[in-house]
């Protein structure tokens, strides 16, 4: 999906900036929080890019995901150190000027005093020219909106205050609510009905994740839509399916997120 | 970085496929996983893009990507059900046929039987014309390489063998060692002696990664390359930085990465 054609649903980009998820050492918890946020706000994060922070990457990517998506949020890189290039990469990519602005300026200054001000603390100012900045409650270094690219920290706790945030101000759609149905058939034993089912309900996105635990594939079934009517109807048909071919759904989670 | 400038280095890309993880109901555990093992054969994942199983976007990732990097990893999509749509996008994104390839019919056939062979298992032996197999160990459905594209599934188990099977075979670069640092200064404090390092150790690369543990903020520094001595000089230099601004480097692993 691309920008919204569905009134009720936002579309949205991530790109994780930063070479430490890259190398294997740090695991990534920004993506499945922001993703479970954002669809919590109606928001269908549709594609998440992980790269270094390098500046033709990062040019690159805001270039390529602001036109495409409603939003466009980044983590990480604004921080004062050689490898923060994140402000002035976003600058470029929307050829804007990287300029000292006033707002951050005090911002760091009530927070660090004026003494305190080093110059790499300095460079967490500078932000692009025309951006809005984006309270940081934690460290006082903000992050900054440039038209539709919200850019935030990359520490958990920070970014985490950032969204809520932002959440706080930009258009929301409708939650999207969703059922998981997880059974101990094969996969290949349900596709067909599983896809006749799909064709039936086209609003309804359903997903099927096979699985192995203790040794043994097991398989979810994720349904996923903003109508929960026809999304409790879909569910009660996937079930009957299940219980044709023999099995009974286990461990069913038939919760409705919605928060 | 793109394709090798370095002979000792090697580029890719990963491109995970499906919706559960951009839903945030599924924690990526196979960017870590693929990642430290591509890290410790000399070859460094410069980029990630998770995107839903929805052709256009299959097809415009590879087609990004496989002229950029020496290698493109793809998880997921590979099974019986409707979503399972990467076999058929990797032959459009190079514009060959998808059609049924027959040492994977026959990998099936062993595994189910011919009688238990059935349409949905029987989509799963369609493949790439000109693409090579990259066998299945447990649920006997292959993976494929098309060019310098390397399809895995989506289950980690089964990715890991996969990915473990591709890696004996293609070209492997010059370990990347890496070493962290850890201390209790602000990212701030250090962070102009630190960018003068990098100065020095162009080699090197230096990663600054600000953490929150317990209410308290951290630093790690990572420094990472192929040259162990350089590695290590730049380590107790920058053991040396830290002393300075009146920290102990505490938490240090100053341990190789190598394996």
């Amino acid at each position: 999906m691309a920008k919204s054609d569905d009134p009720d649903v936002f579309s949205a980009a991530l790109v994780i900036i930063g070479n430490e998820i890259l190398a294997g050492r740090t695991q990534d918890t920004n993506t499945p929080w922001i993703a479970e946020r954002l669809t919590a706000h109606g928001i269908l994060l549709n594609e998440v890019r992980i790269i270094p922070d390098e500046e033709p990457e990062i040019i690159h990517a805001v270039r390529s995901l602001y036109p495409k998506y409603d939003y466009v949020f980044t983590t990480g890189g604004i921080g004062p150190t050689h490898d923060d290039i994140t402000a002035d990469c976003v600058a470029k990519a929307f050829d804007a000027q990287l300029v000292r602005n006033e707002e951050a300026f005090r911002m760091l200054e009530e927070h660090y005093g004026l003494e305190e001000l080093t110059p790499p603390r300095a460079k967490m100012c500078m932000i692009p020219a025309g951006a809005s900045l984006i309270p940081n409650p934690v460290t006082a270094a903000p992050g900054f909106i440039m038209e539709n690219v919200h850019v935030m920290a990359g520490v958990p706790r920070i970014m985490q205050a950032m969204l809520d945030h932002v959440l706080g101000m930009i258009k929301a759609g409708k939650p999207i609510l969703s059922n998981t149905v997880a059974c101990s058939l094969p996969e290949s034993a349900v596709a067909e009905d599983v896809t006749a089912l799909q064709e039936t309900y086209a609003e309804i996105q359903i997903g099927s994740y096979p699985h192995y635990r203790g040794g043994v594939l097991g398989l979810s079934l994720v349904l996923r839509g903003t109508d929960k009517d026809r999304l409790e109807a879909a569910t009660a048909e996937l079930l009957e399916i299940i219980r044709k071919h023999g099995d009974e759904p286990r461990a069913l989670s038939i919760r409705t997120v919605d928060s």
